[in-house]
């Protein structure tokens, strides 16, 4: 899977700015790769982007139509038919984060065809990917791990992705659910392969490297979800990580979904992750915290990260607020 | 799925007596549904059945094929079409453990709708499942757990329920593997549905019942494969164990098909799995060790059971030499 840049966003009916927060992502950390994006009437998100039709889009050298929105009831709706295969007409593909395949709309996968169009469902995988072999390979890897889902893991591996670009570091970011796919122009939704193979698809997404080089790969879900932890501990084994990132978001009052359970405490959760880890790296270490403040004033986030920093002996990061320069001072 | 028994045990041209592991599985804890074998020219497997054409079996009232079997490839041979097809001309479901789908080879789908007859794969799910709640639910559950892969994780959950049954305690096994959906005639197998879903088909597998009911779950993997560790973590979650047995065969040398990865100190495996299990049910406990002796002498086997029991303290038992008893003796 390799998305061509750049990208008109579609965000159809989009019913407020929160069903447009995968595509704001992808505005957000690649505004060179977003050339415009399309609204439908009755469209109440705004990217901030030029609109344009596909039309003009297509003249101006889109070469993807991304559908980075959650529509009411998470679907590809039906009436968008028509865009999509007026868009392959014009010599676009397709990708969709969105749970139902775009080969399921009615008319999109004979236009795709037609037209010799791609298709990228990124929430689901169709390559087949090897049961994990475990054995060591060179390069090196960062992984953030969540005390729960939804915690800022994402932002935090692309910001450490950024710091350590700009350093002159050798570093890549390695996408492993939709938003990050879209951003990266590529990836694997680990949470969407066959439960056999999730550490085998993170091997494939982070292979062997130069020694010099560092993956960030994003991470996903917690080892404390109960729904998800499977996937969380999958992707540690297979990304055989030489360095850990807590990430966390203070305000939380229980799992994510999941009322009767309380957030793990901080130091414990480092421990699980590392015991975890070191099955199949045994010198990981975690080189600090990044906690999403974005709910705190100023002063009660300043002091959120001094209190843990102080309870951890970490550096104690807000990837927004403070930057993570100090997360990549300290790695190893 | 609901596979109807009395069973035709199909072999093929199985090249020897292991690539009839499954079927002999299933022979062996389910003798009372077993009616008779099939086997094609070629086939150097017996599973000690009494040998009958498709006309005799159907005629006898047997009412599903099963494809238990590990064909040269691990697939359905294109050329058991003809006796794929005829067997739904005499009444039969088609039950299959193998890797490709029975609706891919050419002729068996169109020949089940024609006669109205079901195929089962019983390593593709079929069904979608929700997302694990993980919240807490009336009745009791045991899962076996490993210290590698293939321990005899499957056989102590059918022992355990045999013992318990013998004892009129209310037991069910639920299984998660091809073998244990062929016995139980039912089951999910877990690690072939998408990641995001490992625990809520575990779940779903074993739901609510009543408070002095036993469900005892098929364990997969292990914790410290660094292949199929995100399914045994899954598994855990969602089963909600009260009691844990830990599974071990003391002549392995390193984990199975992984070279480099020694096998884990019993003590440790055993609170790794209590720390995953606590987040569902914090009250689970570690009942004692189930040890596969089968390629130790007497003496030998005597002798390892004694050390593993003297170093943890824990009944330590071989189903097959020891049976279970003081394993469902310790049941909380």
């Amino acid at each position: 899977m390799q998305l061509k840049p750049p990208y008109l966003m579609f965000l159809g009916d989009a019913a407020d700015q929160l069903a447009a927060k995968t595509a704001q992502g992808v505005v957000d950390w690649r505004p060179d790769i977003c050339l415009a994006q399309l609204r439908l009437p009755g469209c109440n998100a705004d990217l901030g982007l030029p609109d344009m039709t596909l039309e003009d889009a297509a003249a101006r050298g889109a070469k993807t139509l991304i559908l980075g929105v959650a529509n009411r009831g998470g679907k590809i709706s039906a009436e968008w038919a028509g865009v999509l295969v007026r868009a392959m007409e014009l010599g676009f593909d397709i990708a969709s984060g969105l749970h139902n395949k775009l080969a399921d709309v009615a008319g999109v996968l004979e236009a795709a065809t037609t037209h010799s169009r791609q298709l990228f469902d990124v929430r689901h995988p169709t390559q087949s990917f090897a049961v994990a072999s475990g054995s060591r390979r060179p390069g090196k890897r960062i992984l953030p791990v969540g005390t729960d889902c939804s915690v800022g893991k994402m932002y935090t591996a692309l910001a450490l992705t950024k710091e350590m670009q700009g350093r002159g570091m050798k570093a890549s970011f390695r996408a492993t659910g939709q938003t990050g796919i879209f951003i990266a122009g590529e990836g694997v939704s680990v949470d969407a392969v066959v439960a056999d193979f999730i550490s085998g698809a993170t091997e494939f997404l982070c292979p062997a490297n130069e020694v010099d080089h560092w993956d960030v790969v994003e991470g996903q879900g917690s080892l404390f979800h109960a729904s998800f932890a499977g996937v969380s501990l999958g992707l540690i084994h297979g990304a055989q990580p030489d360095a850990l990132v807590l990430c966390h978001e203070p305000t939380r009052t229980h799992m994510r979904g999941l009322p009767d359970f309380p957030i793990p405490d901080l130091g414990l959760c480092i421990e699980a992750n590392l015991n975890a880890a070191r099955l199949t790296n045994p010198a990981v270490t975690c080189i600090g915290v990044a906690v999403n403040t974005k709910s705190l004033s100023e002063a009660e986030a300043g002091a959120v990260l001094e209190k843990i920093e102080a309870e951890l002996g970490l550096p104690t990061v807000d990837p927004v607020r403070t930057g993570v320069a100090r997360l990549v001072d300290a790695l190893p």
